[in-house]
């Protein structure tokens, strides 16, 4: 995996969001009087933690998010002079890829396809996944795909499909989620939310891995049903109306409680229903490695599952260092609490969010 | 296959560049004279005919591209109001995808995977294909990807996968290429190249289709090796430089020359390639559905594979009509040119362009 270079805590998005909000209501006093505007609330440090088990975050650049006449990113110190030269992203890829090749006892040219699977895009043409290919001397082809928070299990679905047809022999799938770009550093509802990072994982036949650390997958499920509590407007639009780029619709804007409300369930809904359909129990698991939006939603959803509090070990949590890092979320837990996995014990990695999606694999220490 | 409403010929792109160069080269005029800005060059409506195939092309807005003093497209008619409802992408896709359902005798409601695999995205969050799924009441799950021109070609890739593997039953796979917002309709060079469509393609088991018109995948080989020949700057970078929203680098620009010597002796490589190791000659192929970027490079691909001069029945061209639609292309060709096959008859699609991407398959009429 790789983690981004600036830390950023909760009391530091706090305080300029604070001081801009103040800033803002001032100069904006006037229309708020007359009821044109709102005010804009404080924000608190301790609540963000409370509601959500955020304490920090990573970002490619933590300096713009914080300044309180800015409040949304610079440039990272990985970017290319334009956007003419590798992509700050295929640059978080490469760093995440490096690793999982090495854990997988391979090299660049071991691999013959490439996926970029990621929630939002630095770059279209050519493809960023084609760019990561040509770095590590890859084979084959690569294309990119996104799907949101679910991004990493659909896009290692996708390559474990490929290599099952044939298409593909050794598969390498990057989740290079570059959030900050997307954020609204002025909404108090949202500016805690995400974080930055990126996981890799390579995908090959079993009978072919040199992994001391692999793990099988036995079973997948994946699942969409279209929804707009969490929408984020950028896109070719933008292209459009040009003068509509720094407005809050092209950012992340989230409405948490009624996807707590409507996704969870579904989100127990599929899991059982996933273990119904290949003879599971849940105390079959040893581990369920979720999706990393909310703690709650993580406790309540495991609660559900196991009849009983979970703890650290049974569903890791690591959104207090990471924050949610969309489709990174459920694979830097992974990443993170797999290590102790003896040979035929099972976990469950189950990504859950935006669009909505849902992804659900069995997995295997072989 | 969905067309959109705006026909735009090369004489009406044209006048518009000519009369907007004059007045950009008159603005500019000391900065000309000082060498510090190149003027701008006319346009030919014969000369892009001659050195392109290209008469004509479909584009969701045409007034915007045409008129001197914006010279982009407006939003278009199927835009909703703003950038929260359904973008005017899914609209292209919805339409799209009908027509295949159609011809498969399907309903939406029959179909478990859909893909949209297009270029360039109006929208990221939630994914344009949830949406699509949703409008469609589609099962099963969703997502998005891209592989520039050879878009359709890696979707109907990545779903013939998922349903060898099991992942999926039936699956829609919609290029939806709403390329104008992302043109630039200030470069001599590049301001004639594109135009916008839909293609959708509906996959399933051959033991279940109910189609009077299927062809049969028979083989497969995808291609990708990196290249900025053909690049566009835009992407979430956008939301980092928002006073660049405006500029060329943002848009399509292509290295025409390059691409045809580099990519071409790639294009005929690979098909050679795949012809020796599936067993094929090309004298068993009635018909070859190319990539639709340039009638030369066609001509000259088609000419060095059959060693002969190509017609339209050997490799059609849609060129004339809908320009380069990026990976919708060589579907539109597929499209239009199908009917006349018997079953056992052999045609090959191959997609071909930029990142640079390559992506054939053999297919047999059943």
């Amino acid at each position: 995996m790789f983690v981004p270079p600036d830390t950023v805590s909760n009391e530091m998005l706090v305080d300029s969001y604070n001081e801009h909000s103040i800033q803002w209501n001032e100069k904006n006093k006037e229309a708020i009087e007359r009821g044109e505007l709102e005010a804009r609330e404080q924000s608190s440090a301790s609540f963000i933690e409370k509601a959500s088990g955020i304490k920090s975050r990573y970002f490619m650049d933590g300096k713009g998010p914080t300044e309180v006449g800015r409040m949304y990113p610079y440039l990272s110190k990985l970017a290319p002079e334009d956007n003419m030269g590798t992509p700050a992203q295929v640059r978080m890829a490469y760093e995440a890829a490096m690793g999982a090749l090495e854990e997988a006892g391979l090299t660049g040219e071991d691999i013959d396809m490439v996926i970029i699977s990621a929630s939002i895009w630095e770059r279209f043409i050519p493809s960023m996944a084609t760019e990561l290919q040509s770095l590590l001397k890859a084979k084959g082809f690569a294309f990119d795909m996104s799907m949101a928070c679910s991004s990493a299990t659909f896009g290692i679905s996708t390559a474990t499909d490929a290599i099952k047809s044939g298409m593909a022999n050794k598969a390498l799938v990057v989740t290079a989620e570059y959030l900050s770009p997307l954020l609204n550093f002025e909404s108090r509802d949202n500016h805690f939310i995400f974080g930055d990072a990126a996981v890799a994982a390579v995908l090959e036949r079993e009978d072919e891995t040199a992994s001391k650390s692999a793990f099988r997958i036995n079973s997948r499920k994946l699942f969409t049903e279209f929804s707009t509590n969490i929408q984020a407007g950028f896109g070719s639009r933008a292209l459009v109306e040009r003068d509509k780029i720094g407005d809050p619709s092209q950012r992340f804007n989230q409405h948490g409680r009624q996807v707590f409300r409507e996704l969870l369930p579904k989100v127990i809904e599929l899991v059982k229903g996933h273990l119904k359909a290949t003879g599971r129990t849940v105390e079959d698991f040893k581990r369920f490695w979720l999706h990393q939006a909310n703690i709650n939603m993580n406790v309540y959803a495991t609660k559900k599952l196991l009849g009983r509090e979970p703890n650290q070990e049974d569903a890791p949590i690591i959104l207090d260092e990471f924050a949610n890092t969309a489709g990174a979320g459920c694979m830097i837990a992974f990443h993170k609490y797999k290590d102790d996995f003896k040979a035929g014990e099972l976990g469950m990695i189950c990504s859950f969010g935006a669009s909505y999606s849902i992804g659900c694999f069995e997995v295997e220490r072989v």
